[in-house]
């Protein structure tokens, strides 16, 4: 453990950061024409990659599609997705590397032995592996609004067909396809409603 | 649609709240006695909801445990989590709602009858649920930290006992508890390496 000598006080995030990734931010269904480059798009996974995955494990993976591949994307979108999955400056496809245990002497090397246990049990492999893949999506959504871009999540897509296509090892899952941008023209739909606290929320 | 006339430029968030939630906010193992209040608890509720779930169907419920009810939540703890468990001043399990598919008429006003479409297909229902559940447990951590709040997730427990002591009627499946509070002395294990860019990101 790191000594401390002092209590460690946090800060709490402003109005405005909070504005921009959880109460005013909203996932857009137009984009600019004004590009994404490469550098933005690895400091996306640069910020998210921070926040904890259990025992370490990071299982998230990114493809980043660029415009010039994007046809190739595009047939696996369901319809209401492909115009804007075509119009988006970038596109992320996010997946779960079903041999993320392969890393853990690396990323715990504390516990190498652990690369064994996740190797040995397909069960935990793959409820460890599909939880903190998907934790890791939600940090990646609110990293891109981080760095002042927008992003459009997309669930609807094909992923038997996507996965043969980009993934014919089988050894990536697609998770969620998200474009990101900067919004364009009447970028956002009405705000749905969330659930309320008592809806929600239990106390024991 | 909402008209915009004008192009809509987002905030980056600024080093300080980059810091906050990402790159400088470490997983707290030790706890000051300071306390977190309900309204504090119910705050990290109100700004997680805000950020996107598939066909906003946003499945995951929140079980908070006060110190009062502690000792019935450890007896589900793995041994190495017992005693920050016991600490933490706050700790919420997270879980899934299994039926989270009955809240559609009022998420989803315009498509009410999604809801029979889940409802038909046990596959599909645990599918979204369990995936989006996950993306919410991410945007809850984060939503942690923008309060100022340290999150210390665990998935070192008994989902089996945890479920049929807190949830007995099967509808919850929790998915993560994680303890809240400021953080106490020595509360940061050395930091985990991350994966690289290389390891991550792909480009097609």
């Amino acid at each position: 453990m790191t000594k401390t000598a002092e209590p460690v006080t946090l800060d709490r995030l402003d109005e405005a950061g909070r504005a921009a990734l959880f109460t005013d931010a909203r996932t857009a269904n137009t984009f600019a024409s004004t590009p994404v480059t490469d550098a933005e798009l690895t400091e996306i996974w640069e910020l998210a990659r921070w926040a904890p995955t259990a025992v370490n494990t990071q299982p998230l993976r990114v493809l980043y599609v660029r415009p010039e591949g994007r046809d190739r994307l595009i047939t696996h979108m369901n319809d209401g997705n492909k115009a804007k999955t075509a119009a988006a400056p970038a596109v992320a496809v996010l997946a779960h590397d079903t041999q993320f245990h392969e890393h853990i002497p690396t990323v715990l090397p504390f516990r190498p032995e652990l690369k064994d246990v996740y190797a040995a049990n397909d069960a935990l492999r793959t409820d460890t592996g599909t939880f903190n893949a998907a934790l890791q999506a939600g940090y990646f959504l609110l990293a891109i609004r981080a760095l002042g871009l927008a992003a459009g999540p997309m669930g609807g897509f094909n992923k038997a067909t996507l996965d043969a296509d980009y993934f014919p090892d089988g050894r990536f899952r697609s998770i969620l396809v998200v474009n990101i941008g900067h919004p364009g023209e009447n970028p956002w739909f009405p705000r749905l409603p969330r659930l309320d606290a008592a809806d929600v929320i239990a106390w024991a």
